[in-house]
């Protein structure tokens, strides 16, 4: 005899397939829903089917999008300097930080851990933008991990080929940090990077 | 402009109300959803829909159940001793102990600070079955925890009156443990609940 109705033992099995989320973790949110009211319930559960027929990604820049281009790649009064990063999260971030270029996301890092490789990536399809669009810069932003650097590194070496002017975000102190909490690579090099006064 | 496009915004927000799930974490299973099949993340949804539609609790026990009575209610080889446990997952366990009898769940435990009163739990619908049915005994089996056991003394006063046989499960050393690392207050109630050879 199965200890739960079929049915939890569904949602059990479904919820634990999502990161970050344990057995334990799953049985606490089937429990939570099982006391939930019906609409709370199916509403989540509408939201989830309809995510995949809504959320589409840009065909240009591949961003989350509702439409066949993003709401950034529409926007016309943007500058035609493209902002690579690894995730939408990132893009988020950057927005904040009142960037008013374009992006691309990459969806991902190139990383022999998680075998993700340069046709994992959104990498060609960069390669393509550039040929078409009138770039005037490329801003490398993945991240500052070693996989992340790895993929600038990747990155930089064909835009070199193409004669293309690109960048990469700074390396230094956070604001706000002190030094003697700052690890000594970056600490390395913000020296290196030392603007003069 | 909203950084995500709505559908992901109203999800992220819809996770976030699941007990454990955060905005990181939410944000984390939302961009798996993106990024899994059309299939998967339809059948997610739809088990979340169907698990109010197909999971009822049973009537008598209050396990959860696919008809009006549950599995162990319908279960006529069982022993008339009630285990009254907090939640599912405590007769999950009880279950796994090879116990024979029936439960009753009370759904939380008496708490001052979730303000769990009386009302809240089926302590009522305890009192009327046993007056319904020819019950041999109870096993209080709450939590040892300070809620749990406020719980266990309110519900052993009320069994008193009714002159119903009833018990507490023991308290003492886990199997396995070691005495150096068993706190002070388990210890005692080893001490006093111990058995002559």
């Amino acid at each position: 005899m199965a200890l739960y109705p079929e049915i939890i033992e569904r949602l059990l099995e479904k919820f634990q397939k999502l990161p970050g989320i344990g057995p334990k973790s799953a049985e606490r949110i089937v429990y939570y829903l099982t006391q939930s009211s019906d609409i709370d319930v199916i509403s989540l559960g509408e939201a989830i089917i309809s995510l995949k027929k809504e959320v589409k990604l840009c065909k240009k820049c591949f961003n989350f999008a509702e439409k066949d281009l993003c709401n950034i790649c529409l926007d016309e009064k943007r500058e035609n300097i493209i902002c690579v990063v690894e995730e939408v999260k990132d893009l988020i971030s950057i927005e904040k930080a009142n960037f008013k270029g374009k992006y691309h996301i990459l969806w991902g890092r190139l990383s022999m851990l998680e075998n993700v490789k340069i046709e994992n990536l959104k990498i060609p399809q960069l390669i393509e933008r550039i040929k078409n669009e009138k770039v005037k810069e490329i801003i490398i932003a993945t991240n500052p991990t070693p996989e992340g650097e790895n993929t600038a590194n990747y990155i930089s070496e064909i835009l070199k080929k193409l004669g293309v002017k690109h960048s990469r975000l700074a390396i230094g102190l956070p604001l706000g940090s002190e030094l003697e909490f700052i690890d000594s690579h970056t600490l390395k090099k913000a020296i290196e990077g030392r603007k003069e006064l």
